[in-house]
């Protein structure tokens, strides 16, 4: 019944809408006596900042955090870190006809069945901005990581926009904070590019498919049966707006393979197993191996375009319906950030879980170090 | 911290090891007045009992459930109904290798690194055998189901099974429980037989993707931001053993599509809302529509195949491994009752969440009623 | 693992410290369409307010609640209300000594033994302040039961402050809110402030009872055996700072009774069953009656008092210890806002929870109205 | 809305009736590599077995435990932990009566109003029985506490029954195994054994009061603000069948006190702080002192008594009731070892919270050991 919470011993909780007074997000379970400053956090939002790129919307807001508790003389106290986000350039006017009319593709129709009554203003609850409390949440659980997993590494990029898929030959980690599609190959961003403003120039929108990378993490995390790391990863990913479909290393395309393919072989190594291929993707029986975790989503075409749509009012009426507003045309790439910071709650919430459970013990294999 | 159990007001837990005295469910939460008695439940059971048919371990289970407390005079009190399932046919011999080895693509590994301590026999808690207190647990929620939303109907089918695909031209929901691959194609079967076939012989595994389609649910289920109807789907899928993908609607495939193919228009029919597509599968801003709800998901082939594997065991010696024992070919044939089951349980949990918040009040539109 | 978090249906969260920027409470599961503003909860913040009368705490806070999300246009939307207090006179330089010292019977000791780091300016996350943010969400729950149960009357009133006891043959409802005791007799008021005077003037502090009466609650509420009525409200009253006891209905004594004695007879009348007595106090295994639900609890003496005590800071150093300050001489007059906070959101949550279980539905007695 | 469910990190669920077939909890969180078997959970309910002296309830229940699950080869797994009770001397018959009339006192008239359809016999679930499964889930816990703390020391004994009060002068731990009260005085056991012998004789029933004792309890346990220590003992204490009254340390009594009697004074000692007395009894700010935690409460006496009450039956027709069968004329007595039961696991949960959050990182005192 925790509607707006996500995780179970670190544990976040988002509110806010998109033209009230200010959103954030309430982080209980937060280890004590870790550094932690409104900078740490902000340089996390900023990635996922609105109006940078002219391929984002060109609502401008500064997303400034401002921690109210649970840290004192710039390290947690273990207590809930209250982060809040005010919002600044929230032009009420520009959703005049959405008071009145949904947007087909939008929760407009089904939050006014169930709650009856809504914040209609951008999409209120239900608009993409509450992954901005999402992202300072992360932020938190990556100054946590940072202490308790130094090793460990977490990276977003999007491999896929309508057509265009990332050649996974050219695939380069430090192209991905060079280009606004968070795309990790430099040579394809021209053309990236062009395709998305075509698009727009088209009054269209347009679905994207992002994979998140999780090096470093140790074996051992993830909860079986219904606590699992993909389990969890999964609702993680699927809860973000506009998300139809995630994935764990092969995918949907383990449906396709034999079990002699996809067979992870297993060698010994000098500090433990070597896979010899991770078509796991880094989880087996929903615990991780110690392999890089690979989760893959897709994100829906931005249902908010200039196109005419038809669609009803909440009186029944049928009209045709022009979404103006400052829309992006492909939502997936601030979905980027997103990810991340919820890759980063679930590691550091099952790193939690299983010191509760296991006190960080580990077995042994042969004559591996024990933990 | 709940690591076994699933669910907020419908909430069960399973317990029980493949090879243990006895596995079941605890479940709680349950109206009070319902109709249920075994003979109920046994019908779940049967369509996932294996050894039915050659393409199904032949392991012999009876899988005869027990209804241990939380029914009296053949309806339920309100209190936790306990289901037990005794194991009978476990021939722990056939399990003396992976005692010490680690089967490539299972959770042996994982399970000794994080535990240390682990029932090797059959896999132990990780089995598939978990699963039949998933569906005696849906056979619960089914029971309940009839009473509050009678014309729900779940249903699941096989979609993909490597490289055989549904013909949805040829979809026909009365074929499914007509051969033993959930196949909603009488026409296809003796192919997927062959193949089936073809592929044992071999000493192979292969994987599938199955659909669970859910027709008759209302409008307004879904507990936005982190109990999203669609997070709690995609959760309760990702977590039954071998599955890599979930998908809702179009699932990944939306990542191609532009905003314009994607809306689903509304029109305005005699009851409510008509739409005139069905791209988002039923789900809006993690919110039911009223269309049809629609899940996909892919399992990876069984891991367990006689062709022999490079390994390790835990004395991390390398070795080659062929896993003897029964072993399903495919085990998304029988992933089908089992997701179906997850899916009952799903719907009702948000029934009952949504009858606590908003007392089953839904917004009117125009003069259509308002529930 | 929800350390902050109060509640399963109706679920808030609180966060902030004594003497930073601000505090406040996270609701989440408030029912839609009900009528709320910062008045309505003001109303509740201001009969807790410090500085009010000299047998409180001389801190001057305006305690100025803001709503930050959740409703809109007057009513709530269903999603979380953030309730914002900022602290406003918080005079950092009065709580210098304490950084270092460990006051005797304050949490000082333990929070740095547990976490280490810890905010120390005015007991930090400890302090007694924290129940602000309870009553405002206590005030967000009344909001909704004075819609679901219109009759309900929650009353909270001291019934013992040191050495004296409440004279309940003089017991009078209006004249709790006409001192500064919330004191049902008018008559002893002066009595007790000459009392506390004393106290005060001693360097001293002093323990209270108080009771909290729920009348107009309907019968079938509780949710047995581990979310029982009555285990709810226990928890509650003991979650409150300084609590040592709670008692329902009997209480203690009834450990003095003999079962002919504790029997609460019963009649029919014509609403239904007509109850002979109350030892109960309105519960029976766990489940509401339907008479008036009584709980009593105890509030030990302000720990802070400016009689030296002996004592030991973090470096290991004995030391006398005088606490100076502006602390309540009795913490428990304070309690009584907070606990019909906690009542009324432990009643609402129960509410919640039984609609989402039985649908609100009530077994039939008789010719009795089935509800 | 886990109804059946206490815990957090160390969950157990129970579920069962008075009068069906079983009756049993599920354990989950339990640390994998504990040494467990059914002999050492034996051990404590045989000290709450009815039937074994005149004072209990001559119903022979043999209460033999069957571990169904979570263990292999004598260790825990990690998995969760199925422990059944089958209950084996039902007699149905003697509670014919009780199908129809509500016993004054008792959970019928409440459970038939929330559910409407109940198992009447022998109470069902609200049966002083459940309580069976709750010492069998302690035991669990108790075998994982031998390991982690191994100095941790749970004592449960009657500090009052009806009239009669022990002397705390005459305290001997010795005793209290050796009599059937649990009385830690071997001297008064012939006076109270008389008492109840008339009180029964009486027709009657009489209360208790019960205290629990934690010794070599490590400072700071306990989550603040909602998850406190004596919190959770509170609400563990109270679940318990016919408890009205919980306290800790002073308990009810500091409403009595003034600041200066009740302060803790601070010495240094050679291992860390040293109190000088411990009104707080082991706890402040909810969070574990390291002293002796103190915890009491209050049992009603046994409802079911052969002396005729006023009641009710379901048709609405006044009738007087005498309660046959086979009840406690005390219940408080077996309510010791179930106390006992609670106050380990909640200790154990919150060692395992501990460790989620500090990792068992301790803040430093002077030159003490930090952990």
């Amino acid at each position: 019944m925790s509607f707006n919470t996500f995780g179970r011993a670190f544990r976040f909780t988002t509110w806010g809408e998109s033209h009230g007074p200010a959103l954030g997000a309430t982080v209980d379970g937060v280890p004590p006596g870790v550094a932690l400053d409104e900078a740490w956090i902000q340089q996390f939002l900023d990635r996922r900042r609105p109006g940078t790129s002219k391929h984002t919307t060109q609502r401008r807001e500064a997303d400034q955090v401002r921690i109210l508790s649970g840290v004192f003389e710039g390290r947690t106290t273990g207590t809930p870190v209250q982060l809040m986000i005010e919002n600044t350039d929230q032009r009420s006017k520009d959703y005049g006809e959405i008071a009145q009319a949904f947007r087909p593709g939008h929760a407009d129709i089904t939050y006014h069945l169930k709650y009856g009554h809504r914040d209609y203003r951008g999409g209120g609850r239900s608009s993409a901005r509450e992954t901005a409390a999402r992202v300072a949440a992360g932020g938190v659980a990556q100054a946590v990581l940072r202490d308790l997993l130094p090793d460990l590494r977490i990276t977003g990029y999007m491999v896929r926009m309508g057509a265009l898929h990332l050649d996974r030959a050219r695939f380069d980690a430090n192209a991905i904070g060079e280009n606004p599609f968070f795309l990790p190959d430099a040579t394809a961003v021209q053309e990236w590019s062009d395709y998305l403003d075509a698009i727009r120039k088209d009054q269209n929108s347009v679905g994207a498919a992002i994979e998140v990378l999780v090096e470093g993490c140790p074996p051992g995390l993830g909860a079986p049966i219904y606590a699992k790391l993909d389990t969890d990863l999964a609702a993680a990913m699927m809860s973000i707006n506009a998300v139809k479909g995630v994935e764990i290393g092969e995918g949907m395309g383990a449906a396709a393979l034999t079990g002699t393919d996809n067979a992870d072989e297993i060698r010994m190594g000098n500090d433990g197993p070597l896979y010899l291929s991770n078509h796991a993707g880094g989880i087996l029986g929903g615990i991780s191996t110690g392999q890089p975790i690979v989760v893959r989503f897709s994100v829906k075409p931005t249902s908010s375009i200039t196109t005419p749509r038809r669609t009803i009012d909440r009186h029944g009426q049928q009209i045709d319906l022009i979404t103006k507003g400052r829309h992006d045309p492909c939502v997936g790439i601030r979905a980027v950030p997103v990810a991340e910071a919820m890759a980063a709650c679930v590691i550091l919430d099952h790193l939690l879980m299983d010191r509760a459970q296991t006190g960080g013990q580990r077995g042994r294999i042969g004559g591996a170090p024990e933990n």
